[in-house]
């Protein structure tokens, strides 16, 4: 088993140098080019997404990684005949020059420094901008389209992409093995579900909706994949139609020997390749797509069957964001585990931390180690964000051999770490001081954990939507002046991706009320560039509260999912009232009767001084 | 002054009693029939707004009223050639069967009835439904067309509005004086508003800008009507020029002597009738309007004219909403006046009320008075509601002869009452309880005193919407399963309206940032339907606060501008914390200090307990 782990470990950094090889860029360019000239376009825009939309791709549709050498998690690049740009947002401005080289490709801030402006600059008037129509989503498309118009060029939809034409060592698509999730993991069987999706295309008088979302697919019908690291997924593309049938188009050497049972006749299985000619039947028919996550191509071949497409979010998102109760129990079991987990790991931290000798990848290493050897584990849920001192306030962190740092007496390290298993998704945020923390340390932390209390224990009507919550997080923060410049909290799948919609709770308005069994997580931070990151993140599931005497509105919560010490080193007491106080002792004593179980001799008892009443 | 005031009475009541009379709705009724057949028309759309769009119109535009009796502040008619509706929301489903002749009008709920349901029943395909242009925004009408689409009916623009032809008794116009307000009120001249939006024009390369809204011409040009009620607009419509003239078309006849110096040559004065061919004047030009607020028949005007019409929020709207340091020290003093004659009415009421011989018509008539006499006031700043017992759970509540009640002992009293005056508008209330309150009153009310002070004591970083701010005020209601339904706070003008946007606090989504010198309510409330109201209004502005140590964000906090007592006697101690409590006595020590020295003898003792710390 390990043996194997370590060879599939070997494949990964080999299918990633292929990818990333900043080095090749130029020659890549050149023959990108050539390609170009052949097809007589004077232009190509390379995305970051696969034909899927989703929040990750396969190495094997990692084109703009493979092309420019940028590994954020959102940008684009386009490339003309003698120059090229590479499009990023804020989070990104400073990586991306480490990461590309500029002299090929212009670093450019996505808002302040549009594609507009350097297409109109650097493309005349009737040249011709090659597009993928399976990379861009018709919203999109018609952006560009726009653009396109404003300047005078025009756009040339391929019928291949023209990386795919030049890149040689390309690796293959996922084959991974698919395989059901047993009913006693989802709560449901895959036909309720279809039967309910159809019973709501059938009071929408809408024949047939298309599903793009691989978490979508995977929650359908039941189905788990391992396509792409960290998240379960199974790629492919699936349609369910009005009388509850479901075509799937996905490789079918990809299924377990037990899949077609589990899929059963309701489900026809199709090779991908069938998926065009299929959207081309739907003549007169009327179609749901959902315009964020579909590819202009399908939207074309609706068009060109002349279906009547109708655009609104999938059914399924709301269904799948709503967890049943054995789901719910699911998470709260997989839960505990996790917590033990984390638990060990920082009783291990607590004497090895102030060494000297733990980095922030052999602590990585570390608890992923602790994560494995639990029941029911599959990956981690995203890469760890494993930031010592002054990388613990860069937010979207990942340590590598160039970045690690050693943790250091008198700083603050943050890790932000999740599990996949098969009865749910974890997510879990903690910061440890390493050695003494300072007193402004202290203040910060416990202004981010009073945020983090306030949000935990909010009450609130039915119809109340994330938004609404997170000042509630923010306002401890707010009196002192500070704040931190990310979501609070985002919805997280069961067994399925660790960033699920539509509910969230952000500063940005949502329109999605929060309802008993979403899962989401509560994680106010505050970040000092160049000195430390805080951030404390549970997950939390809402449920309806008992109502209190004379209540009048059906009025829910949140029940915490996530068990592990927070570190009381980090708490200035005085800063918290009577009632915070009464809320982080019960939950450490939550903790404490949760995990001590699982852990033995010196473990369990650094657990109970960990826990122990503030 | 006194005797011209009961003559303008009079007259307010002869008009009234014109306008709001349904049992002449079956007569007049006919007559937009007979008119009707005569146009060859097959219905007829009669909306509550005028070609203004703002909150009021006079009595000359409220054909709805005269027509069918409603008195609601949102709804529509539509007349077929034999049956008619009228539309209403939640809040007027009850009061619209009151006040209207259900055998002659339909009441239907306007989102769950919709207008075009019931048109698709009464009206066979090929009729025509006639409009009023100039009653009907751009929105509005599009939405009209894809409804008349959809059941195949045609609309048909009138040129004469069809109630005007056959409203013989019809009042004329509004002619009131237009003063000009000056800068010592308004604190900057009109010369310098009409340049920063001139400076806007051109940063957006438009040639002019066209303004419907009655506040928005008074605000910059620096003057004060009397057109309508409570609000101290001159109805006019007015186009500012990118060489920062204006076009104002307003009956000169109603000008004061002196208007026409104070408006400058700079602002050039046309009769209302000329403003349709300056509009056809636009040739090429390119116009903004505002698509919430012009009228369909300004846009075809324009349309006509081949002009690029661009539609965006007034420019004037957030530069109106942000006061000057004049205004907001304008608006400190008004207050101060106000609360003083506040306290004093409250003075009277603590005597006189728990004798039974107080009404909410003699209670509100009793405040008017003790306003009246202040400095600068110049008229209420819209109808009290004054509601007693249960009447103080009509949120919307207006007392008449038929619904007047006694103020009994045990029960509480909601006032809620504003005036204009030169230097500043006024909103405040206070709920009062009437001999000894029950515990469930004095904790609601506490409950909703927290929320109050939450939001009153807020700070938060510049970029914070109302939205983000609302539940501060809802989470102590939340938290016993409570709520209420109406938003937090709304903008105040200076000398304007009583309501202004574009900011906002409530539930609602709003992306308009509170930035300092922005006027807003803080008004919470609880509701108990047919027992008792409880709502506790101040006026807040923002402002800059001092920043904490360590404050890395700029930081905004509010400054309350309203100063009278809140009833102690409604307040349940032991829920408030200590911090509460000190905002509370803090607050009071204010409100002593500032009314004491306009109030005498026993009031001024009164005054002294009733802001004594708690």
């Amino acid at each position: 088993m390990k043996e194997l782990e370590q060879i599939k470990e070997g494949l990964r950094k080999e299918i990633r140098s292929i990818v990333l090889n900043p080095l090749a860029s130029g020659e890549r360019l050149e023959k990108l080019r050539e390609v170009m000239a052949d097809q007589k376009v004077d232009g190509f825009i390379v995305p970051l997404n696969d034909e899927f939309h989703g929040e990750a791709a396969p190495a094997a549709a990692e084109r703009l990684k493979w092309l420019t050498g940028f590994t954020g998690s959102a940008g684009f690049a386009v490339v003309l005949k003698d120059t090229a740009a590479i499009f990023v947002d804020g989070r990104y401005t400073l990586q991306v020059r480490n990461e590309v080289d500029v002299t090929l490709f212009t670093p450019r801030h996505v808002s302040e420094e549009p594609m507009s402006d350097w297409l109109s600059d650097n493309m005349p008037v009737g040249a011709k901008l090659a597009v993928d129509p399976w990379l861009h989503t018709e919203g999109n498309m018609s952006s560009l389209k726009k653009i396109a118009a404003d300047i005078g060029i025009t756009l040339k939809p391929v019928s291949e992409n023209l990386i795919d034409k030049v890149w040689e060592d390309r690796p293959p698509s996922p084959l991974a093995l698919v395989q059901p999730q047993e009913e006693r993991f989802a709560g449901e069987s895959s036909a309720s579900k279809r039967n309910r999706i159809a019973a709501k295309l059938a009071d929408n008088d809408t024949d047939a909706i298309i599903h793009t979302l691989p978490d979508v697919i995977a929650w359908l019908l039941n189905i788990r994949g391992a396509d792409l690291p960290c998240t379960p997924f199974a790629l492919g593309f699936a349609i369910t139609h009005k009388d509850a049938t479901v075509d799937l188009f996905m490789e079918e050497r990809k299924f377990a020997a037990n899949l077609h049972e589990h899929l059963g006749n309701m489900v026809r299985v199709h090779a991908p390749a069938e998926f065009e000619s299929t959207l081309l039947s739907f003549k007169g028919k009327h179609v749901q797509i959902d315009p964020s996550v579909t590819s202009q191509y399908i939207v074309d071949q609706l068009t060109v069957a002349t279906a009547r497409i109708s655009r609104a979010e999938d059914l399924c998102l709301l269904p799948k964001a709503i967890k049943n109760t054995v789901e719910i129990e699911g998470s709260r079991r997989a839960h505990v585990r996790d917590g033990a987990a984390v638990a060990k790991f920082l009783h291990w931290l607590s004497i090895n931390g102030p060494t000297g000798n733990v980095d922030e990848l052999s602590a990585e290493a570390k608890l992923r180690a602790f994560r494995e050897v639990g029941e029911n584990f599959r990956d981690l849920s995203f890469n760890t964000i494993s930031g010592a001192g002054p990388n613990g306030a860069i937010v979207h962190y990942r340590a590598s051999e160039a970045s690690n740092r050693q943790l250091e007496t008198g700083s603050l390290y943050l890790v932000d770490s999740g599990a996949q298993y098969l009865d749910g998704t974890t997510d879990i945020t903690r910061t440890i001081a390493i050695g003494e923390p300072n007193a402004e340390m202290r203040k910060n932390f416990t202004l981010v954990l009073k945020g983090h209390i306030a949000l935990a224990r909010a009450v609130f009507p039915k119809g109340t939507t994330g938004s609404q919550l997170d000042t509630l997080a923010r306002a401890p923060l707010w009196a002192a002046g500070l704040d931190y410049d990310h979501g609070t909290g985002h919805g997280v799948g069961s067994y399925l991706s660790v960033h699920e919609g539509p509910q969230r709770i952000s500063k940005a308005p949502s329109t999605i009320a929060l309802a008993p069994g979403m899962i989401i997580s509560n994680e106010p931070g505050y970040y000092k560039t160049g000195a430390y990151g805080i951030r404390i993140e549970n997950l939390v599931t809402v449920r309806e509260v008992t109502p209190p005497e004379g209540a009048e509105r059906l009025t829910y919560g949140f029940e915490t999912l996530t068990f592990a010490p927070i570190d009381k080193a980090l708490i200035e007491k005085s800063l918290l009232t009577d009632s915070e106080i009464a809320w982080l002792n019960g939950y450490h004593y939550d903790v404490y009767e949760k995990l001590e179980p699982q852990l033995e001799g010196d473990a369990a008892q650094w657990l109970r001084r960990a826990t122990a009443p503030l």
